[in-house]
């Protein structure tokens, strides 16, 4: 089961720069081999549900392990079985409808 | 590693009464031996990370299995390494705060 | 237009007890007078969209003023035109799919 | 008060193809001024508080009045009191980081 991810990671009590820890999680998404591309908000995942999960597990760890004792996380995750739609045909597809208005 | 978990699983593509989904997952995580508790806008888990993260998989299965083409889930996940925090701890500690006030 | 949501607001930079910041939006939703009922990794909230959205914003407020310099809130949010549905009538709906089984 | 928001609109009843209701919000977000850049799994909009949610409820308006009888949406948003951040800022932090790595 192919899934589309979208994960934010918060450390707590770390203060308020968060940054080192979400470049961590970059990381992690680039050794797995996973594509990935971060945005504002969060990073946008694509894979197979186990190797996205335990990619979103390893981030835990690692952000664990760097020193934060409380991680909040939120992820909004898509699975679809009428067809497989990569990142990119999802932007397209909302491209398309936009100039063709 | 231990995880409070709320999940929000939104069949698409099958109309707008969706409730009869969300009691399949009800029914996965009782069958997972999972504490959890339902409310208006999702479940609260709680469990072992592969013990849940398993269960919200299987849930995305059944959900397809029974005609979902489509799935969007919203997931939030806390853990935390300086101690053990219960479901009920959480809420017991916001309740107190707010009764001494 | 109606609304449910399901909020949690999480502050940063206050280390990892957020408890006392959690009870202060309670009282927000309280002074407010809209239906509300907390969850272990949030709180449901009904009303019209432009009350609930200014108690969202309200706690925002408020938790800055605790001292938080810094917030990171998750909502999730529903609207229909079909019908009317209250917070008990979604449980409900639930349930009855459960027993039904 | 300034925010970085990240918003997913899901509209239900509608079917499996939702991409015409998201090319929608895109245009109450340009029509609106508001910085806004979709991505996978969403959209980030940023500027002021107000300003911003105003766009997310008509949003919800124009997705009702193009035939969804029901709309699910995911939230993420960020304010800080210590300094403000734009969205470039956010992302530039991490890459450095990344780079210094």
């Amino acid at each position: 089961m192919k899934v589309l991810l979208d994960l934010c990671v918060v450390p707590l009590g770390v203060g308020v720069s968060v940054s080192e820890y979400i470049a961590a999680c970059q990381r992690v998404f680039k050794d797995a081999g996973l594509m990935h591309e971060m945005h504002m908000y969060g990073t946008n995942i694509e894979g197979e549900w186990d190797d996205v999960m335990a990619a979103v597990k390893k981030c835990h760890e690692v952000v664990h392990k760097m020193g934060a004792p409380r991680i909040s996380t939120t992820i909004r995750l898509g699975t679809r079985t009428d067809r497989e739609q990569t990142m990119e045909d999802k932007i397209k597809s909302v491209e398309q409808k936009l100039f063709r208005s």
